[in-house]
């Protein structure tokens, strides 16, 4: 049985100023924390009811589906809630050198960012770079969107601008106007820079582009998803690398 | 200024039935509103404070903010609210045999729904047709998600598997196991069906695939987003398309 100060501390930490205090962000869906949970997440703290299913390894506290009620962020309370410590890592110099990276410029929808972040798992990128106005990388919405890809992808936040200014690859950034994405060359090295929903890629970020591709259209929408035209990108990117035998996958 | 009655009855449709009852949709989205006029949208009554930018051919019913509070279906009222006629067609026989189209095997997220017609327009999908356990149609959600393309894009509801029976076209579904999506050979005619978030295609729908087609994997992720899938799969095949020139575009 949980305290009274336990109950209110937990429920607090629905304020995303109290998580930022503590230092931790909560998973309540029940799925994705199990998804974390295979991709090695260790819990700071897990409460569950008797009726969650736990996963191989989950030490959770038992709690009763009334002191659930009480802690629960959801409007209706699942049987889990998993609590993780924060951990934001700052981008080491020379980082975007080597390898595959997805760059998020301002992309303020949570479930987007977590879309990325999938996107980015399926395509073995290896990092992810989020702009410092994205949504918040350890909201539930955004880790639930991601369906446990948030574990197993390397994230880190960071001025755009600066970060693509030292990158040391080629920055490709999805535009309106640029080479049709199917011509992509193969890139070992390579930024993919997603600009945000409503005004695509900043004016700051724009200067560091090296190579616009845009994904050719056939119909009336004025524009794709972030997720989806980040995904077709990838996609051909992969399959250019692919093609050309430059990466054995 | 609106009578009590009026201001009840537009409140009321924020319940589903409601709108069921009497045929109507709701757009509150100023942005989306816009794009639905833009694409020929005819609102049934479109109520607006004087804050609202009216486009071009609006004619919109003027209230106070106050009354907007009163009518709106959001935690934060806009300043446009439109109330649209529920028009749902019936699948005519022979109708996918033609061109492409977009299947959707139960997709239940609204933010789904709408990135796929989203998709389906970008690509100049003939048309999409949803199984009756999809995410209403004509819920917000969905329609802000489209971001205008559910006016532009040619809409059905139909049981699936009864549908594809008699499709007449090459029936693609999106699955682990089958042929590259970059090996899609060029389809003229072409129904892509996609199945839902969770469980995938339904047995129901998989006895009508003539063809599976599989989007190359390179990380841990178990699966893509829908709408991603999706738009992965179109981008291949509208490319295919092109390359072979079987369709000029």
């Amino acid at each position: 049985m949980l305290t009274k100060t336990q109950l209110s501390r937990l429920r607090a930490l629905r304020e995303k100023k109290n998580r930022e205090t503590e230092g931790l962000y909560v998973v309540e869906n029940p799925k994705v924390v199990a998804e974390l949970l295979a991709a090695g997440t260790v819990f700071a703290e897990i409460y569950a009811t008797p009726a969650w299913q736990s996963p191989r390894g989950a030490q959770p506290v038992e709690i009763s589906p009334d002191e659930m009620a009480r802690i629960s962020h959801l409007p209706t309370p699942s049987d889990v809630f998993a609590v993780g410590r924060i951990v934001r890592a700052t981008l080491p110099a020379g980082e975007l050198a080597h390898g595959l990276t997805l760059a998020l410029d301002g992309i303020q929808d949570p479930g987007n960012v977590g879309t990325l972040l999938r996107v980015a798992d399926w395509f073995a990128f290896d990092r992810v770079v989020l702009s410092p106005d994205c949504a918040d990388l350890f909201s539930q919405k955004v880790i639930n969107a991601s369906m446990g890809s948030f574990a197993r992808v390397k994230t880190f936040t960071a001025e755009l601008p600066a970060a693509l200014a030292s990158a040391g690859a080629p920055v490709l950034g999805c535009d309106l106007g640029g080479e049709d994405v199917h011509t992509l060359p193969a890139l070992r090295d390579a930024v993919v820079v997603i600009g945000s929903e409503g005004r695509g890629l900043s004016d700051a970020v724009r200067k560091f582009v090296t190579y616009y591709v845009t994904i050719p259209r056939y119909g009336g929408a004025e524009s794709l998803n972030a997720g989806v035209a980040a995904a077709i990108v990838c996609d051909n990117l992969r399959h250019a690398m692919a093609a050309s035998g430059s990466q054995k996958v």
